[in-house]
């Protein structure tokens, strides 16, 4: 079903990053479900983690553990979310099951957990996988691990891009789940990239921040956003070069951009694999007066269910458009400046059909996999772009029956 | 589909009101698309219109043509909506028709639309039609307008009401469409109601957005808001009481429960025949610091796609509802304080899975046809409510169906 998304091959171990796999039969018996990545001394870490108000024990947990970080603990199956102090106990348990096989402090790992909310762990079954799990690590267990975060994925999800600082070769590799209840406001589902160049966690954290902006927070499935969000960046420094400090390093830029890279690739490949998608689409806000509109309406656009089910129909049902600008929230906006197109075909000039317009051009268009709806609100020069999905009757049938 | 939603057979004929109905073939060819509702000379109309930007042509004249109004002409299968100047002078063309056969000014005939958005009207056919209307017109043909109006409605709605004042029966009748693209910004898709109580324009006016406050814009199917609605209410003055001019008459009050009952019927009705709709789920939020807050967290839990498919299977998933709540735009909520229930069966006491729950509690409210789902926010006093539906299969297939 996913759109367009391919399990690449060519994915390269990171120097300073092992990872071990297992089956701790959270759910199904079958699969491996728990995945622990190992960081050497000197690692640094940054996340952006859930802004839910429901916010997961794990996550309550990772977002004070950035510092000294040398594991990531991540299991699918039970999202570990609205168990209360209980859910933190048993997070904290995983946590010193995982330290105790690289002596380490509990402080030193970060729990994740996806899945099924308001459920309690099978902390015992976890932490017997843990020791299989460490005892297989390798630097080249991506796949498995990408394989073992999935919950309604039906793709792996991986990126992996080599680059050159300094005559030295920089590795990236990345990998990333989730297919519903996406609307990161701070990053999306799971998403973890590590590299081994050297970063300062202030820049680190700054880094991820911006890269979260024009990747993870650019999508949206269904506008629900999980108690479980999280994207996390490690940089292992093993790479011989200059450490990275500050955003005027020479070698910042190209990291940023590898690193944006890698995210936008994990990022689109969640929507590619959306709950039902049959459609990848960008949407387009040229025009607004501010960023923070061009995001309200391309948002207001991408959730509404009546463009998706016209997405997925591939009816181009243009009213359907404006009905969704006509309701942003967006003050004092003027249809009649607003222009419309689908790819290049423009569909609505001053906020009725275009006089070059035929359906058949639409048509065309939203018959495609992949395609732009670009609207123009003629306001400003603000832009802003989301990547989004449509509403199909898989994504009813994923979620009516996803507990049975 | 509709859940629990019959036609009334005691739909009583309101003094002052005569209503015509015809086929103008807008889209079939087969039912009556086209209905004139006349008004006798000194009625007070009032309404409160849609305020998407996307506001259509007939939304436009509708709103500047309250005073003296003495008809509405209402078409079902195209909405005039992003039709630009065309469509307005389409809507004036087909007030100044409406209006030769009454001897009034094209200023005192609001027009409306329900349908495809992006369409020009059939003007010259919708013009001989309200000829038609117009020779058919008799005091109760509330039914046969009730059906004109429909567009992917599976049944009319009707509510009719008769209440004692001062010794003498005040009737309201009223009828209500749409079951899609419903989330009224001012009030749903289309709704009527009339009496022959004497309320002076002032406050009829003050009373239609109040009513609205309580019925229409409490309900959401899908988030989308029309570029179309319309609520109005219209007071013939025939009864022989005394005129009511202020809120403190003594039958202010009483017409005022008349007129909420009729409208929340109307406004539930739209819910039952929501697209695809199988439950009816009142969403019930306490303990708020303001209602804004309350109205909030309902409509996030309400429009959530993953709330939705879980009211659609009857799964008991109290997870979703918390993801929801943890999403909501509300400042600094504090999770450990959220209570939340399934009808009186308590699921989540404060952030957590209540001691007292069982699944089988939570199931067995879910697979109602009609529950409350409450919330305790645990933050004030204020309290809020709204009706919503599921989503389900249907939705999909008749909005991607729709124009094919």
């Amino acid at each position: 079903m996913a759109v367009n998304l391919t399990v690449p091959t060519n994915v390269h171990s990171v120097p300073g990053v092992a990872i071990g796999t297992a089956c701790a039969e959270i759910k199904q018996s079958q699969r491996h479900d728990l995945a622990v990545i190992n960081f050497v001394a000197g690692t640094e870490v940054a996340g952006v983690y859930t802004q839910s108000a429901f916010a997961a024990a794990p996550v309550l947990l990772a977002r004070q553990r950035e510092q000294s970080c040398r594991a990531w603990v991540v299991n699918s199956g039970n999202a570990n979310a609205a168990t209360g102090q209980s859910g933190i106990d048993d997070a904290d348990s995983i946590c010193v099951q995982v330290a105790s096989h690289f002596d380490v402090d509990k402080e030193q790992i970060q729990p994740f957990s996806t899945g099924v909310i308001g459920e309690r762990l099978p902390v015992a079954k976890i932490c017997s996988a843990i020791d299989v799990a460490v005892q297989s690590q390798a630097a080249d267990h991506w796949h498995e691990a990408a394989h073992a975060i999935m919950t309604t994925d039906t793709l792996p999800k991986l990126a992996s891009k080599q680059i050159d600082i300094d005559g030295e070769v920089i590795t990236l590799t990345g990998m990333s789940k989730g297919s519903g209840m996406i609307k990161p406001d701070m990053a999306t589902m799971l998403a973890y990239i590590a590299c081994d160049a050297p970063v300062a966690h202030a820049l680190l954290k700054r880094l991820v921040k911006e890269v979260a902006d024009v990747s993870f927070n650019r999508i949206t499935v269904d506008g629900d956003t999980s108690t479980n969000d999280c994207f996390m960046l490690a940089a292992t420094g093993v790479a011989p070069i200059e450490p990275i400090t500050s955003e005027t390093d020479a070698s910042y830029l190209p990291l940023k951009a590898a690193v944006v890279e890698v995210a936008q690739t994990l990022a689109q490949a969640i929507i590619r694999d959306g709950e039902g998608a049959t459609k990848f689409v960008t949407v387009r806000v040229d025009g607004g007066a501010t960023q923070e509109e061009c995001l309200a309406v391309a948002y207001t656009v991408a959730e509404s269910p009546l463009v998706k089910t016209a997405l997925f129909a591939g009816d181009a049902n243009w009213g359907r458009f404006c009905m969704a600008i006509g309701r942003s929230p967006v003050l004092a906006l003027d249809a009649s400046l607003v222009h419309l197109w689908l790819d290049d075909v423009q569909v609505a000039a001053n906020g009725l059909m275009s006089p070059s317009y035929s359906e058949q051009e639409g048509a065309r268009v939203m018959a495609q996999e992949e395609f732009t709806v670009r609207i123009d609100l003629g306001r400003g020069t603000a832009s802003e772009w989301i990547w989004t999905t449509d509403l199909s009757y898989d994504y009813v049938r994923i979620n009516a029956d996803y507990r049975t």
